[in-house]
């Protein structure tokens, strides 16, 4: 079963993206945004550079058209990305000097906002290169401008997650105990893969002990009956991201095992149920965090509750303690909260949530009970 | 077949590497290194981390013991890694400032060396923690900290090279004509993983005209005969990579397809021929182009001669006119000159060098004549 593809995105679509970036740039005091290669320039251009030591930089000046400055050597790949037509190519050969072509673009004194992810290389070369001007990454000056999700990226997100749904109610019926980890791990790449998703980012296989890490990945650990078993696995699909969690149960729980389960769920619930236009990111990490604290697992719940999610797997807007920026209608984020319990086992329970115009939505839909399997 | 896998590199040596850089940032006048992960960070620490948007920072002060900023849900995979027991772990959770961590570690007036790929918005951080500190690029300030090989590291980068040869010895007797780009990269792939590669990089085939575009990989075109196609193909094997070159033909060449290819084979036997201790790496750079030129096709070699290669497949030393720094034995790079006539065929040859006390030796040692494909 594969998920169907939604029609590409047009030089049109890319261009209406670098114009919005420009004047929201321009709404936020800056003299222009700097875009590196990585999910900003996706998202901005739809191109995707494969190697990335070279300077390859989106200028976006207000007022002017946007101009992407690229290797010679990358130049005709660089005119064969959709968002191609809507800007100009400046291309720059090896040996030659191409923060002086960045340089000759830009305001000497402006304060532009730079993707996160830029190589500090860069930004340094681009520093020396105008001794005047200042810089802030896009994540303090434009954090949401990513954030909220049109029609056509929220149809995508969708997509993304009924295929993780149905790679969990896939992966529910194959067998664990007995196998390693990294087996079932691989079990889950292939069926997202078999659902429509062209890269796998992560197939988290976390038995036992291993889910009491939050950031395990998959290892040669023999899962065993009487095993909790957290899932945590996405990737791209048409372009955006999917990402859920799920924890499962090899045979029959304890009772504390039962508790816990249930806590991280009446947790994730709370969560959910505090998302609504208006509402503070921090909201729905304090409402997610105020059930486990409650319960007495609050020193196990050791990270942010959410995420946003995209073109990439993890973007803004975050749903943690001191953010205090708007939930608005469109934007789309993990609630997955968890307890951890060090040489034990751990749980966690994750949806992506969309805003609604009245609430929240989720973009995953199996069911939040444990699930118990082989 | 699968190549030995050397020993696994220990705490010790780990502490040997991070002990020399800290001694180099002292000699270059630094105050500190601040690695971010990637190349820099798995060279020094062994420590590659899955996720890279929380602040993860090794900080090298000489005269003082390493320690790893990290955040604490990934502490305990940093807990993990081989170079851990060389240093102290500082971790640091959600919703509190990482930066301030950094900055208690540094010389607020400090000037710093910078992994060239820490991300843009993490140097933006620790500038505004310690406003009277500066940085530069650890390409700009110490360029070759690992760009001369040990014994280990070199046996480790002449097995990848033996692997990626075993691949050319094998992708030669299959079938082009009448297969898409594609396909035949798929087959690079699955070779360079039997012959005992982790991680494949790239697998470009560029078929006729597809091969005037360096940075082609591979795509739907099907190779047609009397197709010249380039071949570029390597990954990692023992954490150590590989990367070679090598072009062959569908069928018979015409006249100007042989010459063209023996410019090129000409060139890079030149630019391995001007291998040795104490040239410039711009040496290479020239006697590789001066071929080319003197044949008349300079106008159409659009790239540097080539890169240092070890823990990444790009990295410093450069050959490229204007890098005057000398070649050193232990020193790995590429040498792949090439032409490129557009909208026709591209041609380039590559081989890993290493310098010797008295000149150069290849790490891949396939024939450089033109071979015939089916």
């Amino acid at each position: 079963m594969t998920a169907r593809t939604p029609a590409p995105f047009t030089a049109d679509d890319y261009r209406a993206r670098m114009e919005r970036a420009a004047r929201e740039a321009a709404g936020a005091g800056l003299a222009g945004l700097l875009v590196a290669p990585g999910p900003d320039l996706v998202w901005l251009t739809g191109y995707e550079p494969a190697v990335t030591e070279r300077l390859t930089l989106l200028v976006l000046v207000p007022g002017r058209d946007p101009e992407l400055i690229v290797p010679a050597l990358e130049a005709p790949d660089a005119a064969r990305a959709a968002g191609a037509p809507a800007l100009a190519l400046r291309d720059w050969t090896d040996g030659k000097d191409p923060y002086a072509i960045a340089a000759a673009l830009l305001a000497p004194d402006g304060r532009f906002g730079i993707s996160d992810n830029a190589w500090a290389m860069h930004l340094l070369g681009l520093s020396h290169a105008l001794p005047g001007s200042a810089y802030a990454s896009l994540t303090e000056v434009l954090p949401m401008l990513r954030a909220v999700k049109d029609a056509a990226e929220l149809e995508r997100l969708t997509a993304a997650g009924a295929a993780a749904d149905a790679t969990f109610e896939a992966i529910r019926e194959v067998r664990f105990s007995g196998r390693r980890e990294a087996e079932v791990a691989a079990d889950l790449a292939r069926l997202l893969r078999e659902h429509g998703h062209t890269t796998v980012d992560f197939t988290i296989v976390a038995s036992g002990p291993n889910g009491a890490n939050p950031h395990h990945e998959a290892g040669d650990r023999v899962i065993d009956r009487g095993d909790m078993v957290v899932l945590d696995f996405g990737g791209l699909l048409g372009g955006y991201g999917s990402d859920t969690s799920r924890t499962v149960h090899v045979g029959e729980p304890t009772d504390e095992e039962r508790r816990v389960h249930d806590v991280v769920r009446a947790a994730q619930e709370a969560g959910f149920r505090a998302v609504r236009p208006g509402a503070a990111c921090q909201d729905v990490d304090r409402a997610a965090r105020a059930v486990v604290t409650d319960a007495g697992y609050g020193a196990y719940f050791i990270h942010r509750t959410g995420h946003g999610i995209g073109v990439t797997t993890h973007e803004p807007p975050y749903m943690i303690e001191g953010e205090e920026r708007p939930l608005v209608p469109g934007m789309c984020f993990s609630v997955e909260p968890g307890v951890y319990l060090p040489g034990r086992f751990g749980v966690r329970i994750e949806d992506i949530v969309t805003v609604t115009e009245d609430g929240g939505r989720r973009l995953n839909t199996t069911t939040r009970e444990m699930v118990m399997v082989d």
